[in-house]
């Protein structure tokens, strides 16, 4: 199980307004917490004004990475940005994220991902909208998913991401979420899944209990990788857990080492 | 979700030693805490040397359904405390765990089930000894399930127990486990599955952690009830939240409730 730390994301008030004002050690302990506290890759989102995105992506690339070793996850949907980030890449293989089934994504994203050799991120969302059904799921990933093995991807570069749609509008939303990653992952072998999986618990109270519950369920189903919050300390520690439950962690020894250094709670 | 409150079990040591006392205050604290932090049922175990078991069960049964209005889970092996247990009930009714495919078992407590018109557990155990593989679950469910079905129970009211290993004598007792549940549930539609969880995580450190993660997957997979700490409040927490997760609690109200009402964590 991949964790991508989220906290490097410009629409968030703090971190919109450190990359504002160019507050290096703002990011820096954001960056450095989040590979302290167990993320695996580091998502870094420059926000969403055209206008700065790309000058702010460059910055917070380089900021980023030489301050920790993670891989980064380039989270913008202006392929722009996305060019920018990748020439100034040096951590190691980065994760796009993400292209969409959208002709404009198609053809401005996915050449970027063949030319730099990135994993990528499989958005469900078409010219029609976002997938908010299995069947739309199912559908989206069926065209999408061929686009991008058509280019040369291997299918285990692939992440796709079902979109997440929040309880509070329809109790069936996360039982579909599940559903469509059990689905997609039997459609396509060795194919990988990720989400962000904060969406599920809007409107509800205690949110971050209901995104626990909701990473272990993810995880039964198949969930391969997820966008989290590596600072909430009970989330890290139920995905160290549920990893051994599922047997992805032979003899429990990343549980077992990750508890003798007191990271689970 | 069924919870039934496992903590009044002779078997513990404190527990133990109150039954031998004739420690009233203990127990009931043990009881009315247990209905107080969401115990749907309690279950009562009075231990298991045979010349006390019936006495002590007969205290335990007395005393608990005094000071809490919850149903009893009669937790014996014997029918001589069964019986005398279910001559004692008053709580509604209860729920008889349990039934083994084992024919001393099957003639001395069947009977019972029968005449009191109870609830019962279906432990997956045989002549041949516990279920230990999804075969041997399914083999057992099969005959086991059938002969309760035959003299008369209905389905809905036969709740199958399929034995928890610990993971950490091997990888696999967790999925395992899940795919029982799923399988036993598939096969026997309208048939509902409980389990002893902690048996998960002996061995491990964190073990609670372990119990939590692996609550929420049980339930992912369509376990309908357990034998757990309702003093675990994050556990509790855990079960609400993927109960809403899992659309089995309309438009999130209990969950809801019951973070107003401060349960959760």
């Amino acid at each position: 199980m991949l964790i991508i730390g989220e906290r490097i994301n410009a629409t968030r008030k703090h971190v919109g307004a450190a990359v504002a004002n160019k507050d290096e050690k703002y990011i820096i302990k954001e960056a450095t917490e989040q590979e302290q506290f167990g993320a695996h890759m580091i998502d870094v989102n420059a926000g969403k004004s055209p206008e700065k995105e790309v000058e702010d992506m460059k910055w917070l690339m380089e900021l980023v990475q030489k301050h920790t070793k993670l891989p980064i996850c380039i989270d913008s949907a202006n392929s722009k940005a996305v060019a920018a980030a990748l020439q100034l890449n040096k951590n190691g293989r980065p994760l796009v994220n993400s292209v969409t089934d959208e002709q404009p994504k198609i053809e401005s994203i996915l050449p970027l991902v063949k030319q730099y050799d990135t994993m990528v991120v499989a958005l469900l969302i078409d010219e029609k909208g976002v997938a908010d059904t299995v069947n739309r799921r199912m559908e989206i990933a069926d065209s999408l998913v061929n686009k991008i093995l058509k280019i040369g991807i291997k299918i285990e570069d692939i992440y796709v991401d079902p979109c997440i749609f929040p309880l509070s509008t329809n109790g069936i939303n996360g039982l579909d979420a599940a559903e469509s990653i059990m689905k997609i992952k039997a459609k396509f072998p060795g194919i990988k899944t990720t989400c962000g999986l904060s969406n599920i618990s809007y409107g509800l109270p205690l949110r971050a209990l209901i995104n626990q519950a909701f990473v272990v369920m993810l995880m039964t189903a198949g969930l391969d990788s997820a966008l989290i919050d590596p600072l909430d300390k009970k989330m890290v520690s139920l995905v160290y857990a549920a990893k051994a439950l599922l047997n992805k962690d032979e003899y429990c020894m990343d549980y077992i080492t990750a508890a003798r250094e007191e990271k689970l709670v």
